[in-house]
């Protein structure tokens, strides 16, 4: 099978109650394949400028990334500045620029055209939109969007909304596309619109999957230290998607696994700032971590 | 094996964003006794008016409760009045008459004070501590509070708390009481002051229990219609210490399936206004649930 995550690659300064960290890399795209590379062999989509590290790009590489659709441009990377509340799931946006985003569109690769899985993460939904039409027909196509897109592209969101097959969202974001207080008649709401499974990812509350069948839940790891909540939510997505491009089957049990393996690797991105704790997780850390979420919820 | 219930018998005005209801019965050792009710044939102590509706002593009896230690004195019954916001985690209180509770001392009768699991759910802390001081060494001591006490009362809470085994509150009471944002340290804040379990309740999002040596999560039962959230938490510990007093055993296993018939009695009764749910609930429906539960987080 093959993975192709659409996303930003960036950098990223994150103010913490506790801590300050400027410039360091992060982005939906870079967060989602490194995550679903402990899975398979994702290809990213994205741009960077001059000024992205190499060290990162070596990185991508190191861990089976395919970086073919990655573009170097002259210019500067795209920057995010936000700053977390006492309670992680809080944030708060300081400052965007897109720098080499602005008038990018991206153009796929052959071998990524013929993509089983493609994950639509956090950008623009007329961006995402494009790319669909650039895709032959993948077995599996997820989203993630945010509240800003919500508000000010509603209806590009709910034409994307009906080529997906997955919709990943915090609770806030659910509520905020469906008009709808109750997350279970809001997860029903999106089931009509066109996808067959909505992802919500509550944070510290872990996550709930809906299908028009079946709903399942998990709790979150129960983590001391959220060092940075930044990138927990598409690493929650390369864990999902990636162990779901592994297995080649997307049963319901498949399913429940690969919320599973999403929550293991957010739980382990929240431990340290950008990247750091994905740099150094092991195959062994993840399959140990896997059993304490069995042990956590088993009765 | 004996559970006695130390709670409020109440009339309650409750003012959801959808309906209204005035002065239904309701109090948290109504709820808690009901919910146990199921399981075991709890004792229930408190003091009501003569306002207070015969149908329910009835019922009480009906369904096996112990009602030698509520008190019937002249007066009006205690009374509650709130209002939910379209998040049913958010209750504001608008009014507390105490009614009959003014300089109320319970009494225990003989038969209660060898109890086995003793409850005291949310009231003044300072009558919690006279009731501990009645009873006769039982293996399990269960404590409830809330926000009001929290503030108004923070050492006879700490008092209280040394002497318990299990404290249930929901995540804002832990961080209140604790001045800890993170729920897992904040849990182990209060193991180290005394009980050695801390359930903590979070409505939508389920409950989370903390032991010295374990942690069990569970979600919470996807519910289309919160109609009322007023006794979750009371039912929710009536169905966990009912359990458990049925069981005669507090083994790890044992406080896992507690706290998931605990979720399936506070998912009931948020079905419909007051204790009108638990009137027409069955052993069937609750095994049931049981079963979705067991469904719902399965991997």
């Amino acid at each position: 099978m093959s993975l192709v995550i659409v996303g930003s690659l960036a950098f990223d300064t994150i103010q913490t109650p506790w801590e300050r960290r400027e410039r360091i890399v992060g982005g939906s795209g870079t967060y989602c394949s490194l995550a679903a590379s402990f899975f398979t062999n994702p290809k990213i989509v994205g741009v960077v400028g001059k000024d992205f590290p190499a060290a990162v790009l070596k990185l991508f590489k190191a861990r089976g990334v395919d970086t073919e659709g990655l573009e170097v441009r002259p210019g500067k990377t795209f920057y995010w500045e936000g700053r977390y509340g006492y309670d992680p799931n809080q944030r708060e946006t300081i400052r965007t620029d897109i720098n080499v985003y602005e008038g990018y569109r991206p153009q796929l690769p052959a071998a990524y055209r013929k993509a089983d899985i493609v994950f639509l993460a956090n950008i623009d939904p007329d961006l995402q939109d494009d790319i669909l039409a650039q895709v032959r027909k993948p077995e599996l196509v997820a989203m993630d969007t945010m509240n800003h897109w919500i508000r000010s592209k509603p209806e590009a969101i709910g034409r994307v909304l009906k080529k997906v097959d997955i919709l990943f969202a915090n609770d806030e974001e659910i509520r905020m596309l469906t008009k709808e207080a109750n997350l279970i008649k809001a997860g029903k709401k999106i089931l009509a619109a066109g996808p067959r499974l909505v992802v919500t990812k509550k944070g510290e509350h872990g996550a709930l999957v809906f299908g028009r069948k079946f709903v399942f839940g998990v709790p979150a790891h129960p983590c001391e230290d959220v060092v940075d909540p930044t990138g927990a939510g598409d690493s929650f997505a390369g864990g999902f998607l990636g162990y779901l491009d592994k297995m080649k089957r997307f049963s319901h049990p498949d399913i429940r696994r690969a919320a599973v393996y999403g929550s293991v690797l957010a739980s382990f991105a929240i431990e340290d700032f950008g990247i750091d704790r994905l740099k150094t997780l092991t195959q062994r850390e993840i399959e140990a971590r896997f059993r304490r979420f069995k042990k956590l919820v088993s009765f």
